[in-house]
């Protein structure tokens, strides 16, 4: 977290700044290459992109005036003499993301160069579905004001709120069905959006394994145009990116790879096969899951035990992955990913799980070449992190420029 | 097919006009307005598009000199004075589908309006593996060439060629596996443009799902930004499109849907248990898949029995169509698809098909608003129909915009 180096806790608004649509894509352009090329002189930015020198020194002084860029002292570039080098500049706007999972809510803020300003878990139990959501809405809307309250004491403006929810999200923002929370049509993004007290600030609500793939993409060995990630948390499911685009769907309803099954309703489904909360049933004789607040003691316990070789807990374990594996290939035969990560639980059984899942993947995959299956090394935070991370991307593809009051 | 009315015998070639980007993209806007609505007057095109007149009057002048468009008498547009409209010209040029299936060929050309200039279905066995593709290649190469022949014939160039082929094909148009024709790792692009001398005629091939996905897509009523297309032939295939895009994937090997399991190695695949050949040989009792050339006439059997009222055949049916519903889950719950197509030889079962395939769907997607199921209306030659249309989808949006030499 830390104090930030520039903050002169001067409040700025976000608006969108009165550009051309050329001027919005080139400063784009710039800040695009800066997030991917870490600091630069205005020369290797002018060559790198094409765009002229004079329209580079214009876009950045923009940029610079906009507390978007700002000037280091030494160049990153190593070919010819220093000159200055312009980097992302953190000082003025932040994003937040929050993901919402059965046992905990989580708040996440970076800065607009990436940096993390703040990482809060708060444990949460999801009232049972007759008692409606509305504590669980008050829960989120206070860690919420709290994330909006630190960033902005802190001298930034908050450019966007994302929350990841597991389940079916409309285009609205609206929770149509999430099992795991046990809601049914809720609206989130209203009550959070009024309760935060900036009407120009964008509020999304997403599909958390979409929010985790975007997270795991900005890791350099995972920015694969064709990447899934398989969150194993109270449920399964799947964030799939094809052709460098999330699938959203007709609704927003994809990657609910834990009801696959082939067989009659009522036949065992991945979930049921390859679930995190059936293998604690599985491996840990004391598991309890109607008493269960938080999925993770558990699977550290499986862990542990693992690690041990603990032969009962081992078995579990190749069962869940071999079934686990059934499912990636099924990923792998209808979406050809290059890359499948495990994320959220998945991860921290991933050296359990990825070898008799790769066997059964291979098994069933024809296709020459194959699929990598990595862990996730983002932990349980993932999609709180891509939801953050969403908002300066829209910032990085012109969509909206924040302006400095 | 018919003899053209415009056609004057007059050799054009195709190259790519020299125009700057700009003028391409409006090019294209101009024609991809009237390949939606039809028939239009300049002054509606200029209304609809947001183009001034003036520039609408010289985009639509270069496209008439070059033979894209051409005027008609009346307008279509019924509000105002009647002007004079254009419409989309068919007397240049043509693109070509060739569709490759286990049992047959098939030559597709249609001209740039997108009338049928000629369909054409050729026997085919495609050899055992053993013997090597030569001879299938042979024969494709010969259809091609008849093809392109007939269409210069009749006056106009060969936009491009597509070649639809069930299985896994690459980038570079290599079929690195393809099981209903026991190809593995065939150049089958090289030969058949190399055989049909015209240096810079577009040859492409092609998953045969997809192609059959772009086709469908053209039908008014399934003009859907979500829509999946399941080919049930040897094979059972998807092609998926999501938010508008076909799924191409990490190699373009997506929509592998008949290898579905959730098993081991060796457990029935979605094809084992919906596939045609299966249901021929459960609902046939003298069907041998041995000597087996063409699926057609079986499937034509399997549906006079059913009308017929034949209890064992209208069984089988209801047990494929519930394993159909199944695999049509797994597709709805990862890809969201607003309609589900079914096409090939499920098409000509669907009316036995669909109702079981519904009540399976339902009962495994948790989604609010479900998924429309219906039968392909484009015949066994669907992707060869969207091969064909690639060609003028490429002009369409101004990759590529011929030009009359």
């Amino acid at each position: 977290m830390g104090a930030h180096p520039h903050g002169d806790g001067k409040m700025t608004d976000v608006r969108t700044m009165g550009f051309t649509d050329v001027r919005a894509t080139n400063l784009a352009v710039v800040l695009r290459h800066l997030r991917t090329n870490g600091p630069s002189s205005r020369a290797a930015i002018a060559a790198s992109t094409g765009l002229n020198k004079a329209t580079v020194s214009s876009l950045t002084s923009d940029l610079i005036d906009q507390r978007l860029l700002r000037e280091t002292g030494a160049s990153g570039n190593r070919i010819g003499r220093p000159g200055t080098a312009l980097t992302l500049d953190g000082s003025a706007f932040a994003a937040i993301g929050l993901q919402v999972a059965a046992d905990r809510i989580t708040a996440l803020a970076v800065d607009f160069a990436g940096d993390q300003l703040l990482l809060w878990h708060r444990a949460f139990t999801s009232p049972p579905e007759a008692a409606g959501p509305g504590r669980a809405i008050s829960a989120i809307i206070a860690l919420a004001q709290r994330a909006a309250t630190r960033v902005r004491q802190q001298g930034r403006s908050v450019l966007g709120l994302t929350i990841a929810v597991p389940g079916l999200v409309d285009d609205r923002g609206m929770v149509r069905l999430s099992p795991a929370l046990g809601w049914s049509d809720v609206d989130l993004r209203g009550p959070v959006a009024g309760s935060l007290r900036q009407p120009d600030l964008v509020v999304t609500v997403s599909h958390q394994a979409i929010l985790a793939a975007l997270a795991e993409r900005q890791r350099a060995a995972l920015a694969e145009d064709n990447l899934v990630v398989v969150t194993g948390a109270a449920g399964i499911e799947a964030g799939i990116v094809v052709d460098g685009r999330p699938l959203h769907g007709a609704r927003g309803f994809t990657g609910q790879i834990g009801r696959l099954t082939l067989g009659p309703a009522g036949s065992p489904t991945l979930h049921d096969l390859a679930g995190i909360e059936p293998l604690a049933r599985r491996a840990l004789p004391g598991f309890d899951p109607e008493s269960l607040t938080d999925l993770g003691p558990s699977v550290e316990q499986i862990s542990v035990l693992a690690r041990s070789g603990d032969a009962g807990v081992l078995a579990a374990l190749r069962d869940t992955g071999r079934h686990l594996g059934q499912g990636l290939a099924i990923l792998a035969n209808l979406a050809d990913p290059s890359v499948i990560v495990l994320g959220d639980h998945y991860a921290t059984l991933a050296e359990w799980l990825i070898p008799p899942a790769e066997a059964e993947l291979a098994g069933h995959t024809p296709a020459p070449g194959g699929v990598r299956v990595v862990a996730s090394e983002l932990g349980l935070h993932a999609a709180a992190l891509g939801g953050a991370l969403s908002h300066l991307d829209r910032v990085d593809h012109g969509r909206s420029i924040p302006v400095t009051a």
